[in-house]
């Protein structure tokens, strides 16, 4: 394939000029068995022609790869990877419907990891050496530094470990997000020295990830956005959500525990995650940091009206109305924003340092204050930790986040004993649902409980869940329980369609 | 009361010898309703002579406080404490089988806290106030320093912030620990700079808990040693604990991914952990460090065998033989020990940047790998979490260890589904019994469930546990189970006192 003068002004380095090649030819480069790292990041910035060429190759030979990547994929790329069957093990974090299904029933291999946690286990060597990194990117520059598109991750990894690279150039990714990256690498543990960011807005890093261009056998070229968030407009359930955090955090400034400029905030992404970003718009709260994952559309209305005034996370996901207006005014926006690899934006030493204010989404809690965010009644994966631990587990404030019901009410998300724990009731400060908060620092598992049930179940739940309550607590214990019907919650869901029917009478043994 | 010149040697501001008085008279300072905070960490360190003025004053008039240490406390202080009436509230950590008691009746109001979180909800207003704290102390410097005696724990956050201060002066304590603290106050969030160590040696603070002297209302004159750590002798099952983690580091050292000097090691209170320690002694393994929370006898006898070069904690924790041979022979150690604010000892940015290798013990442990530190099925409160949680989640190897069942085999310390959550899959790499090890590191739970149960459980538990597993995979998902059998081996024992009745037809519903 021959190259014309605009692509090779992406190439710094002229040697990668007859690398250039179609994604078929890249693909080739990998082979059955091998492990395989993709850029990508809640949905930005993933390569978006080799995945699909691999894809292709699997229906006429075997092919089975153990895929690794910063967090989820956009652009369909773990559907069609998973609906391929190239699968064999993927980690650490993925969201995909399909690829869900295919984890439930055991064919992938699916380990549920930290963020912060895989860069680790590759430098250490604990998982298979990267044979192959598929990496989108804006360009190489002549100093042989990848730049990144619209999110880090673990590319900078990924691109430094791996045998051979792949690059994917998206000339459809905006040019602007040149100078927005900041890549530092902590290099390996028993030589490291701390991490010398001690603000959100620190720059401690390279503008681009050092690449050895003989490691890079293929480029392709592509043409793409990234596949746009989905729309989670915030509805009345989020907003009162969010009106609870704003009123928990107002208490906290009142008791001279927090200013008004508050503390660098984290949210997940998500519906209740935006309306809770879109809710401090309106608020008494100014001049706020954010030290985050990914940042959403809400975060740039921020800016905007000039409440926040610097954002720091891994990635960029946004709408495409927003992507539109971000990329088109993107000098608005530049000196307000960096994108750090995933191990840094989400660093227990620098999570704890700034005191984060970490905003996260439950599945379910129970009434002692342990946070299930990943299985659906204790079996079935939904997405996966994320970086929701990486936050919680070293943040000043970790605060969950959850409607009080789902599945128009058959299901309570407060229970009397989580089916899964991802979230241990030492890391959990706060509770938060549309009908109140529930501040359990400082307290004893017999003043959660009530206070839990109380604040934030649901009214229709409510007696249920006292009755649960009082008679554990004629058990006794330090956490009282009635182990037989801890779980009858989600047994009366899954024999009667509803926790409503998990009366105290018991289900278990009907 | 008078003092002598002696004591007044020690008092290096002239002001303190007017202070000098009784612990009756010192704990008249302390009133009904008031957050105490006492020195003490892992049974080292704490006040002896004025908590047990204070029992004795709760015999006359009514005395609530809720009361804050390093860790545990020795010379029977927390039972003293706890026998009296006088503790509403206890955190972070007690080990006390009288305070265990009234706190399973719901008696005092425990909170359970890792153990380096504290300092923060201290400093950051989110517990009361400090209104006194009571401290052991070798002296006051002239430069107005207080020195720690056997711990520091979380001693400086407590002189730094109580409104008043009461030393005891313990003149019991070896002179000899003059030198071995290292006390560094990380300052508030939001204006904290990166804790400046690299090594386990690094000596980053002063030597001495900087004071106010007009804050200390009382000096308490003392001489009485710690009461010595119970005798743990290595026994064949934890003797053979140990061979299997030896035989897991050895295995990391063939893979390349640890050298002879393995890393920094942590490693809980205990018969186990001893066991692990004796277990270096003969191996291969050389030159190497601790950064651990507490120091018992093996690390010293590692020292004198050569194996050990530095070791860095926030206690000394010995048995009666060992503190004689240890303090009349100081100068062999000195040079080789420091002792930190538990905030440091277990700090998340430190014990992540140097890569510890962190061992810690399991109530049980479930088939995929969540681990229970602290609740006797579910309810009944055993010690704490203690730091466990501040070096599994952040370690470069979290492993735990447990003996493969309890009670004579009435109980297996492999279960289906843990009754309490302290320890998540995502943050426990290794678990070891006396029958193997199972190595969970980028495994999906299927693949870790047929591990842990073949490597972990005792073999007359085995057919059980891979019967509910069988079963449990037939109901399909991500993490199997069988939701009303989930904790059918609890269930067992508290009906039959047996787990071996949780025959796989369900003894619920029977
Ligand atoms: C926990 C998490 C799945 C919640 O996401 P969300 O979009 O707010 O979830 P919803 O409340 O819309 O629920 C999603 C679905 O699960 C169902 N559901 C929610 N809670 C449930 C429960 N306790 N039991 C059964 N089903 C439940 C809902 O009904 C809904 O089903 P539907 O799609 O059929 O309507 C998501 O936040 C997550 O994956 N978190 C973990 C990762 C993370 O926190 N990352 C943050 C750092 S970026
Ligand atoms: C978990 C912990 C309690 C284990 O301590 P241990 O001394 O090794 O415990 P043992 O195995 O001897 O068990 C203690 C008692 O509990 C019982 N027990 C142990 N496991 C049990 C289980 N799963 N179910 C019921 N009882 C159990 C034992 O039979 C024993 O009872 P006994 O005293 O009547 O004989 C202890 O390590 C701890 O408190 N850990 C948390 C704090 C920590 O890890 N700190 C480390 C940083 S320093």
């Amino acid at each position: 394939m021959l190259a014309n003068e605009e692509m090779k002004a992406l190439l710094g380095d002229s040697r990668l000029h007859e690398r250039i090649t179609t994604a078929e030819e890249a693909a080739s480069w990998i082979e059955d068995g091998m492990t395989v790292g993709l850029s990508g990041f809640t949905r930005a910035g993933e390569p978006k022609a080799v995945p699909f060429a691999l894809a292709n190759r699997a229906k006429q030979e075997p092919l089975k790869l153990n895929i690794i990547t910063g967090a989820s994929l956009g652009s369909d790329v773990d559907r069609v990877l998973a609906e391929a069957g190239i699968v064999r093990r993927r980690l650490p974090y993925q969201s995909d419907d399909v690829m869900r299904q295919k984890i439930n029933r055991g064919e992938i291999l699916y380990i549920d990891q930290h963020l912060s946690h895989t860069a680790e286990w590759i430098r250490e060597g604990v998982l298979p050496p990267i044979d192959v990194a598929i990496v989108e990117a804006l360009a190489v520059t002549e100093e042989g530094l990848v730049i990144p598109t619209t999110s880090v991750g673990n590319t900078s990894l990924f691109v430094q470990r791996a045998r051979h690279v792949i690059l994917e150039i998206n000339t459809a990714q905006p040019r602007a997000l040149y100078g927005i990256h900041d890549v530092y690498e902590v290099g390996e543990r028993g030589a490291r020295k701390p991490i010398p960011l001690v603000n959100p807005s620190d720059r401690i890093g390279l503008p681009g990830i050092p690449v050895d261009p003989d490691k890079i056998v293929a480029v392709v070229f592509t043409h793409q956005p990234d596949s746009p968030s989905p729309i989670t407009a915030p509805d009345a359930v989020t907003d009162q959500i969010a009106a609870n955090i704003l009123q928990f955090l107002r208490n906290e400034v009142a008791a001279g525990r927090l200013t008004p400029r508050l503390a660098p905030l984290q949210a997940g992404i998500g519906s209740v995650a935006n309306a809770v970003l879109y809710g401090l718009m309106h608020s008494e709260f100014h001049d706020l940091e954010f030290y985050s994952e990914v940042l959403q559309d809400a975060v740039f209305d921020l800016i905007d009206a000039g409440k926040v005034v610097f954002a720091s996370a891994s990635a960029i996901t946004l709408t495409e109305k927003k992507m539109q207006e971000v990329f088109r005014d993107f000098d608005a926006y530049r000196n307000r924003l960096l994108l750090r690899p995933q191990e840094i934006s989400n660093h227990p030493e620098i999570v704890r340092r700034l005191g984060l204010i970490s905003i996260n989404t439950a599945l379910e809690a129970d009434i002692y204050g342990n946070v299930n965010s990943t299985h659906v009644r204790g079996t079935r994966m939904m997405n996966g930790i994320g970086g929701s631990g990486d936050f919680a587990r070293n943040a000043r404030l970790a605060i969950f986040v959850t409607k009080s019901i789902a599945q128009k009410g058959a299901v309570s998300r407060i229970v009397p004993f989580v089916s899964h724990v991802d979230h241990t009731e030492h890391d959990v400060d706060v509770l938060v649902t549309e009908y109140g908060y529930a501040d359990l620092r400082g307290l004893a598992p017999i003043e959660r409980a009530p206070l839990i049930i109380e604040r934030c179940a649901h009214p229709d739940y409510r007696p249920l869940l006292m009755e649960y309550y009082r008679e554990a607590l004629k058990r006794g214990g330090h956490t009282p329980h009635v182990l037989e019907k801890a779980l009858s919650f989600h047994l009366a869901y899954e024999r009667n369609g509803s926790m409503r029917t998990a009366a105290g009478t018991g289900v278990i043994g009907r």
